[in-house]
């Protein structure tokens, strides 16, 4: 392999493949990025043996061919290059390959390619486009309500699936949930969404996509299978296997019937929950308990060992007397996602989930478990 | 005590003095902050039984006292209040003092202040005054080079002395090495300091005193006895444990016949020490070989893992075929200090400590111990 390209062009693309490569890899060959010199192009491909991201970037070929060399050294040497070098790369068929740019240069062992994994990707029975906003927007509406817990690896990631909304019609939809909170999204079904089998899309997955996203225009084309989703962006594309299992039925701890509706200041609220917070520790939970008197709301937290703290505000609120807790962290990642000003809670009573959305026209909602306070 | 003052006052002033309660405490009351209320003002003092702040605003008092509270909470509650709102401290005579500002209200738990620990400060023998710059650059000319090591508690922090330099008279000397690296940088010795003992500050309160020259002016006095330190900027005083031991004849692993000198560009060789760095693994003790031969300095590292790197720079050398190894990463914390565009190198030989300065008038030169590579 004999080839010649721009150190920007081959930053871009390392840049992308690079991340999913683990630090630490049982085996060396899941350490190495893959570089396939062909025509007038070079292939860069990495994996974790989840997740597979391939791109090509222009190049000068002079001599086809493949090898593959660690990737987090390519990317930090040639992260270091000067801004518009040029780089050369010559593996002269042996062992290692030989990286020159202007006055620099680097040999790196390689690995013979033979031995690199390719996740198979098998055949996608659904295939869409959807436009990069859209897929961005139901990712950040979601992503935070992720669960970390591995023994509940069915909530590990975010719930895909095309459905009848009674309100918008088909659409494609976005949840996630640590059993704590939920997070809901949804967008217009995409055309040849309509079918496609829920999926669970993995957490790295949708972090990968989503830093992918930030650099991409246009439409994100989207394939699934059974067992495997695809996003192409541009000239970048990422397979990535689904998470198998059975995601909980979330309409069922979706609240219909709260009818305790009250409206508050985003920021008024979201700044006095951080503040009385400062006092809650992690041994209480970090439990904040909002009293709501005659068009006030107090927000308060007791700490045993450090004392107490409250605020009040004004909220428009119809129902005299209620009280509720919440952990303050899930109430600040919820309030964080709210983009009107005013933030609308729909509670039932003090034990049962509770309903948090935009004020007027609105394709996100989140759900809130109580905590006892 | 009930006191009323600028929210923005108690911030700047906590901000200074909570930095050094340590965030785990054995005692409960050194995770506090004392305040004490009299006349017009409010004083607040923190300490962790080697640095003792101290710093007054000014303050509405109505009823004068002293009390403790947990600085870190005080602080978060303080810098997340409004900017420019007005709080009140009021100890209501009991185990916690309330704070209110706006419409919100913390109880925070107190502790007694007659268990609260005086660093006393004894007799200072000498003082002086230096300007915050003076003070600010022997510092970070000198800082990087601490050790870390605690067996040789002596080498933990910046020794300080009054010297009379062959060519600059009586200075004010910092030197700090980590038995790898020698920093030393001089000053005009400010007058009062002639005769003072050798001292050695603790990397904890050097730090410290760092983060107050930033937003200092003017002169800082400095009062200095056997076994403490004293520093005044405006209203803040900072008292200090000096490190108890000998720091080691320094003079004497400087080297004086160095007579082979190097000129370099200062950034193209960090930027190339940098790049060439890349392969190195920690294994390998990060080093990096210099290679003179005709005018041209090649740095080459050697990987067995990973492989090799190498890059040539045009330098001014007088010595041919003159090769050497330094820790890389030492190596760009000195060119890091490199004021000047060119970075002069004395060198011995590939087993003698070399010696790096900028080029031309400077009082700062660092001294760095060679690898075998």
């Amino acid at each position: 392999m004999k080839v010649t390209l721009e150190r920007n062009h081959l930053l871009k693309s390392l840049s992308h493949v690079h991340r999913v490569v683990e630090r630490r890899n049982t085996y060396p060959i899941l350490a190495n990025v893959l570089l396939k010199a062909s025509e007038d192009r070079l292939e860069l491909r990495a994996t974790d043996l989840d997740i597979e991201v391939t791109e090509s970037v222009p190049a000068m070929v002079s001599t086809p061919g493949t090898t593959t060399v660690p990737a987090h050294t390519l990317y930090e040497i040639v992260r270091k290059l000067s801004d518009g070098a040029e780089v050369r790369l010559d593996t002269e068929g042996g062992e290692q390959m030989l990286l020159t740019s202007g006055r620099s240069r680097f040999h790196l062992a390689c690995l013979t390619p033979d031995s690199f994994p390719d996740l198979k990707s098998g055949n996608f029975a659904h295939t869409f486009s959807i436009p990069v906003g859209e897929l961005r927007e139901l990712i950040e509406r979601t992503q935070f309500a992720i669960s970390n817990e591995e023994t509940r690896y069915y909530l590990n990631g975010i719930f895909f699936h095309a459905i009848e909304s009674s309100r918008d019609g088909m659409v494609l939809r976005a949840v996630a949930t640590d059993g704590h909170r939920l997070a809901r999204a949804d967008t217009d079904a995409p055309e040849g969404s309509a079918g496609m089998p829920g999926i669970i899309v993995p957490k790295k997955t949708v972090g990968e996509v989503q830093k992918l996203l930030d650099s991409a225009e246009g439409e994100v084309a989207v394939e699934v299978s059974e067992t495997k989703i695809r996003f192409t962006l541009g000239p970048v594309v990422l397979l990535s296997k689904l998470i198998e299992g059975t995601f909980p039925d979330y309409e069922r701890v979706t609240p219909k019937n709260n009818d305790k509706r009250m409206s508050v200041d985003r920021q008024s609220f979201a700044t006095a929950v951080d503040r009385v917070s400062t006092i809650a520790s992690d041994r209480g939970g970090k439990a904040v308990k909002l009293s709501a008197h005659s068009g006030q709301l107090e927000l308060s937290v007791t700490n045993p060992d450090h004392g107490t703290a409250s605020e009040e505000l004004a909220v428009e609120f119809e129902t005299d007397g209620f009280e509720i807790g919440f952990n303050a962290r899930y109430l600040l990642d919820i309030i964080a996602q709210i983009r009107s000003d005013e933030a609308e809670f729909m509670f039932n009573d003090a034990g049962s989930p509770t309903l948090v959305q935009d004020t007027g026209e609105t394709r996100a909602l989140y759900v809130l478990m109580p905590m006892r306070v």
